[in-house]
């Protein structure tokens, strides 16, 4: 009995003792533990001083689930049916009406320009705080189609571990996503320790204006940037001013991000995370629609990418579930 | 003898104690201080929580001297006649004709497509990198043509205290600046303790390319953003994503930053410094054309904004001379 006590306390020392207990030991964690210590170890010759060390990471399919659809468009399309007894004109108007009916195939059809106006419908018109009050209440109520459970619990166990260990190493994690960035700044502080002024995305274009007394700004329909494949490195240069030590990312959207990130002085690290686990979450990769990696599949052995696996890397995929993982905004 | 040791410990203490030195006793001092300890205290209705204590430093006139004439100005002008020699054709050209020869009335009369072209032709056409290096080298050899000192010297020694001062209550400092942010991020960290990561400024057109094999963002000859008046409240939600809970600026240029600050919810803070000393720096404000501060000055008191003399407040203007203010520029 006293042998069985002394034989779970090591474990479970031993447990605490390893920064990344949902990576299957493997040469996919050697590779990312070893990277962290060859650039934080002052006698290594590829020591990095502490500001220097900047992460990103993409965050639809990298740190949380991205299908059957990326959360954002079933924010919009979610929000079309909620505002559409204020417009009955969209029973009758596409895209709208696709979207109200779930008509994916003429959604399909009217492509980036139908997806627009889908977007704009739903995120501008309105002023900065109260969107913030609207992705927010959305988030907390939404559930995942398959795995009905908030999306915010839908991040991955694995990636809130590295997070943490690369902060614990010295780093400053940035998302770098071509999501919407005041989509994600709510909740992000909360999901992945990661504040909303180390959060990079796309764009609305914002007009400041006095209305009826309040300062306010104003969101207008109009993208002002969008951050996604050649638009990565520009939105990290523009917000960060240094090229990351390390940048990770699922998809061909984060090709260039990677690409930039590692043709960088000294020790860089590159890696995609490739969806290979129909089981527990999705296998998709050259064929998808939302997070296609096809190129960077073909690339990353020849770049020196770390390719990591879902299905054989990860013990664990999902974060367990937390009582309330959205903070309430507070008007600011 | 004893005695006075033990008066001269005392002295010594006290200032030690006292985190603003160069700040003169007195209501503006007082605000200040009083103004942290009520958001910081936890037992005061005003505690705001640290990631939510942001503070934002115009720079131009703020942070350090903008007269006679903004320092990226002057690095336009020098840049100018640096690059004639490859560029016979400047001097029959103008504004490059006017600038080359000091003809300031000619280059009034070129407005701001004028001072454009010569900013495209100085900031634009070469790598993030490249230019980054040059502005490095630039700020490390060039002196102030009054104080004969490098500009990165003639940063205001208050404002160097308030902001270890306001980071050592849990605030977060930002730069939010009209000037260009690729021109200041090279060398905010060594003077100012302020990272890349938390300047927001004016900025470029940005390309990325492969260019013979070499991963590249590209400088192009376009504005992408000019982050004053009433872009500075949207450079702000851009980049930081929250309301600030202090602004700190010296000119009509920060209006609209400092009155969006002041209209969130809470004890919220706006400053403005008055430049009013002839003696030690310059006087102007209503007439000036550089950081003219005309506006602001009637509304001050209204808004209950802090007006900040530069006369009587401050004990000391200027920061200490120091040997290497610049870091390298390491290739990133």
């Amino acid at each position: 009995m006293r042998f069985l006590t002394l034989l779970l306390l090591l474990v479970a020392l031993s447990a605490a003792a390893d920064p990344l207990p949902s990576w299957r030991d493997g040469p996919t964690k050697a590779a990312l533990t070893g990277f962290v210590a060859a650039v934080t170890d002052a006698g290594s010759p590829d020591f990095v001083p502490a500001p220097e060390r900047i992460a990103v990471f993409d965050n639809d399919g990298t740190l949380w689930v991205e299908q059957p659809m990326y959360t954002q468009l079933a924010f919009v399309l979610n929000r079309i049916a909620e505002l559409a007894d204020a417009h009955p004109e969209w029973r009758e108007q596409q895209p709208f009406k696709a979207a109200l009916e779930g008509d994916t195939a003429t959604l399909g059809d009217a492509g980036m320009a139908g997806l627009m106006q889908l977007l704009m419908a739903t995120h501008a018109g309105m002023s900065s705080d109260a969107f913030a009050r609207i992705a927010s209440d959305w988030i907390t109520a939404a559930r995942h189609p398959r795995f009905e459970r908030p999306y915010t619990e839908l991040v991955y166990q694995p990636m809130l571990e590295l997070l943490d260990f690369l902060r614990a190493n010295g780093f400053k994690t940035f998302i770098v996503s071509g999501g919407g960035v005041d989509f994600m700044r709510p909740w992000t502080e909360t999901v992945y320790g990661i504040p909303p002024e180390q959060v990079v995305g796309s764009q609305i274009a914002l007009e400041y204006a006095v209305r009826d007394g309040v300062p306010t700004l104003v969101r207008e329909p109009e993208v002002a940037f969008i951050d996604d494949k050649a638009g990565k490195p520009v939105g990290i240069w523009r917000h960060i001013g240094r090229r990351p030590l390390l940048a990770f990312g699922n998809s061909d959207g984060d090709y260039q991000m990677l690409e930039w990130t590692t043709a960088g002085d000294g020790l860089r690290l590159g890696v995609l995370l490739h969806h290979d686990d129909a089981e527990r979450e999705y296998a998709y990769d050259r064929d998808s629609h939302m997070g296609r990696l096809d190129r960077g599949l073909d690339d990353a052995a020849g770049k020196g990418w770390l390719l990591v696996s879902m299905q054989q890397d990860w013990q664990q995929v999902f974060s367990e579930p937390a009582p309330s993982a959205v903070a309430p905004v507070a008007d600011n």
